[in-house]
């Protein structure tokens, strides 16, 4: 249509640049050949990551010219912004392992953007550069063991008191991921007062005295590195350097890290829900069932169907949210819609894969069960889904109320009619 | 984070260019004042729009300068592409007659597209200007009573049979939107063989003899102009010059009205929703029930954010598949996934809307309950779901044939293990 | 299994005696063949039944010795308790008009229920003796527009002030079913203090000064006689023979009306689900598309599948809902999960039904849109599906709190791993 | 009501008889003291039973008085109907080891009901006698690897041919549950002819040369003592003893064993739902979060009560289908929508439960990850959920075309209006 001429200057765009069309290629590749095996045996035998497995990959991932994408360049990464990344974390999400090849996994994945946002010169030297190299791993530790710090922040238990030299920390954290053989944490705890409640963020090397890993925790999900843990912490001293920023600010510098950490969140689980998708497809391909294939069968037809839908508005409402990120906005409202859908998606995508393969798919045959395993809590961690639809309605609502003095069209209809 | 340098190249882009912004806004007040009025009145009398409230309203349009934003500028419209579309076709659908207003409702949309490309310049002159304009409306005339074309276009049964002059057309056609009142309409009728069954569509005048408007078939839906109705074709002549097109590529030219219609479908329901959402919010923000305000429980705050996370899915779903239309692609997966997932979506959206409402939300006092009846058709118009959902499944199993030889980390597991 | 002996002393039974089986087989011949003709008449006509037509009906149910199911014996009526009435009034509900022509509807079977229970000698004269034979309509008038006594019955805002010869009532009522045409209304008004809340109803003749239906609610709905009404009450007298049972005890009334009437709801849209997908088991067995019937293709078997399925779970809740009622014991809760699932149940069975019908089941060829609009408003009516899950939820609690001190099996698992 | 006389003579009936509550309240407490402590103790350990604690459960069973509910009373069992087992059955369930200690567990509990329905004197002494009692295990060998028979059982690829002195099987069989220490399989093999199919079933010992447990199928769900187990049939002999019941009729014995099992399957996973429901409504109403027990926010309640709705219907289903088969119908219909339903609502309960206990409920401090794991697979076993939707369907379809020639309410209303 010739004379629709403003095609052109039309913003609205989902094109992607040939370099990074390239690199999700690489990406893709990369995964087949390498990770998939790697995490077929994984399956087969201890179940779960370790940190020989971990080096090995990323020493692959660098050779393969795929490591680190979402590190600044400076840093030796790719310095994606994250809309690339919504393009390659999705690719590395493939397989469970591609994450942890790739040194784009939770948490370090956040913990870096954090770091590299909010950490000063000397914290940077101590703690980035070798976490961005891959040399070490680190640890969040902001959740707690009930009646602490759950899916409400203000709960928050663990305290730091003042003494003359720094900082003593006291309390407990649970569900700390990747805290066994974690270099260090970063440690959130109370500072503020009864009357202006307030936290901050301390860096916490792992040797310190008074910090203990006390325990993994057993988990559905089975694929980080260093496990769920809870962590003692009793009369962990802390130094003035290991404030993380300024005092008091915690719950802000948490605001920074969590929009994109969420969003990351859905890229990699994204992927491993198309390939449970592509795994489905090729069984409904080949199988047979009633003198079809299965493919044919409009009841598995229509479980294939949704999962087309549910990849494509996941990765679409996941690319608009990280393009909002990337102008600079706060994202909130974006990327808790992206999270609570793609979160449900994810798990109903594999879900239906499992139920087109049968029995095969929840054999061990086939990574789905595996997989299953590891997304059903994706609809807990980073903030449930009811936490989230909580703060999405209240924002609504409250935009509503800025914006709206009275519905429209309602007005004028209440007159009697008789 | 400086370091990530590739933002001001990455093609991934969600603005909207001021000039769309400002159309957008102007829509909406448009729709505010003038449209939403109308609508009130109109669902307080006779329940449906009639051509005298049509020529009022597109007149207002035309002073508001947001009239005809699909035709092209040397017709006199606005010339958006597609992606502009998605924007104002939104606000123009949060009353029931905006697109009405605008001049960009089914069907007479669609057809617009269709003859922009694909008729001659007598037939542009003869049937598409004085369309453009508003002057005359138009209807589409493919679908038929069973056993002939509903979901199933191969099924047609109105034949054209060639005379000395020109074609004799015999058949029946049923739920034809807008053919009451309706200047001509393009019919589908059969002119291959039996062995290579074709299709070719004809112009003809609704004052063509043995052309007739049978009945209105009464309809849960009542906002469409002309109605939906069954024609009868007996004997009805059409000359050469009635061809649009080409003889026997009907079905190709079918598939050129498809897609770009069906996205602007859920453009449209898709501004349906958010008004009726944006009721909800404003009932929900002000009536109390148990001590609080309604939109304090969670089990309303939970349809509120379901509300938000569905429009946001739907309206990326609806954006990025403009945006391959746009690119020259044919966009029949992308068209169709979107077509699926928003007119189910727009489904429960408004049904949420109704229930947060409450007893006020199945009465007259609010248009609810007459959106309800709007939207639900649209699971079924431009293709139920069931036949969607068995093309995407189609299309993904022939892609996943075509790309992968076996699925990948299947291999090798399947050795025994004791 | 000649050796489980146990099986004659086994209760749990579903067994009909013959003689409600053989009432249901009358019932389901009365309503294919008298009252589904007149529904169709209705539906291409005025769209709602009237007084005379009710009357029509109701003396061709009498002669067919299918009259008044929930009406005591020595009223005149077939005197069945709520198990029998699930049988026959499920039977009653395959037409909109079933329940009106066996005169087993809302409101009027509830308020004969509720006057058996607590009127006294001169009011069961004045008031039952005519309604239990058709001659009159009634209606109950509770609740009210907001901010007043919506699904929070609490907020009652109608007063009833006592003065020297009786009472005055004042306020306004809202969505009072069946109130036009009506003979008297049960009205529920306050009369505690601020102190000790509480409420009375009162038996207002239609015809007393100050008593005014105000006008007719428009609503999705169509199929109640008298339809749903604004009534206001101003200034309106009522003897102390007004009074239904005793002063302030309005709320516990409203309780002995609500449970059963909860559950003849649940049985009469049941009914109406049935017809519709008996309507769409028999469009699929005949339409064809795609070369097949659509009966043999996936997603129509799904969804039809899932219509068994609903229908089946329905039944099977109010059955037990009714045997609790039966037995004498309150049946909140079980009434409660009944009409919250088959509210829903209906809804979905409903708009399958519709959605295996394509365009015809949206048509007025169909009576299945005009059911939609009729059970839509359930899951809103006889209070909400949030309302009835937010009472089922805390009396779940609440039996968990009395009963088990802590989750077993969770102690001990909580020690260290590692 | 006094006037309601039929009361007393109404069959509906879900009262339990005194013994059989008694027998459930015993069952229920042999669970919480005995069993439970048991599973939570596997649950830190090895994750799957073993014979050993199958024999340790089983014998407190057997003092407690609940061991054996389903065995006939002449081979030492309780000798419970379905509508007894169905009562009792769930409360076994409410741990994953509760069936096991009662010996109500799949496969052997169906395969004692088949052979006390077929087999012969002989093999009641040889083959049931020592498995009514516990001493030894069995597994039933019908599936096998694609393209075999999965869910449709006319792929039948194990073959038996008759040789002199009876019968060579050849084959693989797949994904058969307790075969691994089982001291006899029941053998389904191909007998007939490509024009006749037919099937025969074996009763093969365990040590018969040329029968062999290839591998352990690892699997998502873990609960089931011996697993789920690869069989390899090479040139294993049968004798003429070795039927099961006559040749040819292996098929109509499956469906003997079928419609029970498939019960009480529903009745176990019942109980194992309700059990995680009580733990979330436990973890609800101690645990807060933004101010609030769990269970007072509106999102968790509606979750509980879904739970609560989901339980009521499966408990209806599988009561009113346990009747039906107790009256000696085949029950096919209602056993398959009970087992639709129940299986999709257990996955749903104890996915909410998990949900509502946040990452408590996907950590193994509480047994919820370990019951999702189970749970899983049960709308896969005993036929998928796709299977027997379609059965569903077509049974609904066929009983229509024979009842109803017409859509009642459709004829007359198709005449034009205009």
């Amino acid at each position: 249509m010739p004379s629709r001429s403003r095609e052109d200057r039309m913003a609205i765009d989902f094109t992607l640049e040939p370099e990074l069309a390239e690199l999700a290629d690489r990406t893709a590749e990369f995964v087949r050949t390498t990770v998939l095996p790697a995490e077929a045996e994984m399956l087969r035998g201890p179940g779960k990551p370790d940190d020989s497995l971990r080096h090995t990959l990323q020493r692959a991932a660098r050779e393969a010219g795929v490591f680190a994408p979402t590190v600044p360049k400076h840093l030796g990464g790719l310095g994606l912004d994250l809309r690339g990344q919504s393009v390659i974390l999705e690719e590395a999400g493939r397989s469970l392992l591609g994450p942890l090849a790739l040194h784009c996994a939770a948490p370090d994945e956040g913990n870096m953007l954090l770091l590299e946002k909010v950490a000063d010169a000397a914290q940077r030297d101590r703690f980035l550069k070798p976490l961005a190299t891959g040399q070490v791993r680190s640890c969040f530790a902001m959740t707690e063991p009930a009646p602490g710090a759950g899916s409400d922040p203000s709960q928050l238990a663990t305290v730091a008191r003042r003494t003359s030299g720094g900082w003593v920390l006291d309390g407990r954290k649970w569900f700390i991921t990747g805290a066994d053989g974690a270099a260090f944490a970063i440690v959130m705890a109370r500072t503020g007062t009864a009357a202006e409640p307030a936290a901050t963020m301390f860096l916490v090397p792992a040797d310190t005295p008074g910090f203990r890993v006390v325990r993994h925790i057993p988990s559905l999900d089975q694929g980080f590195t260093g496990g769920h843990c809870e962590i003692e912490l009793d009369g962990c001293e802390a130094g003035e350097d290991a404030v993380l920023g300024e005092v008091d600010r915690g719950f802000a510098y948490a605001q920074v890290r969590l929009a994109p950490a969420r969003l990351t969140h859905c890229m990699r689980w994204l992927g491993l829900a198309r390939h449970a998708h592509d795994l489905a497809l090729g069984y409904a391909a080949e199988r047979t069932a009633f003198g079809s294939r299965l493919g044919e069968l409009g009841m598995v037809q229509q479980q294939l169907a949704d999962n087309e839908i549910d990849i494509a508005a996941s990765r679409a409402l996941i690319r608009e949210a990280a393009w909002v990120l990337d102008q600079g906005r706060s994202g909130k409202h974006e990327s808790s819609v992206a999270k609570t859908f793609t979160a449900e998606a994810v798990g109903r995508i594999v879900d239906r894969a499992i139920q087109v393969c049968g029995a095969l798919g929840i054999s061990g045959d086939l990574p789905l069960s595996a997989y299953l395993r590891e997304v059903r809590p994706f609809r807990i961690y980073d903030g449930p889904s009811e936490t989230h639809r909580w703060s999405i309605a209240r924002r609504a609502l409250r935009a509503a109320a800025a914006k709206e003095p009275k519905p429209e069209g309602a007005e004028g209809m209440k007159e009697p009619q008789r």
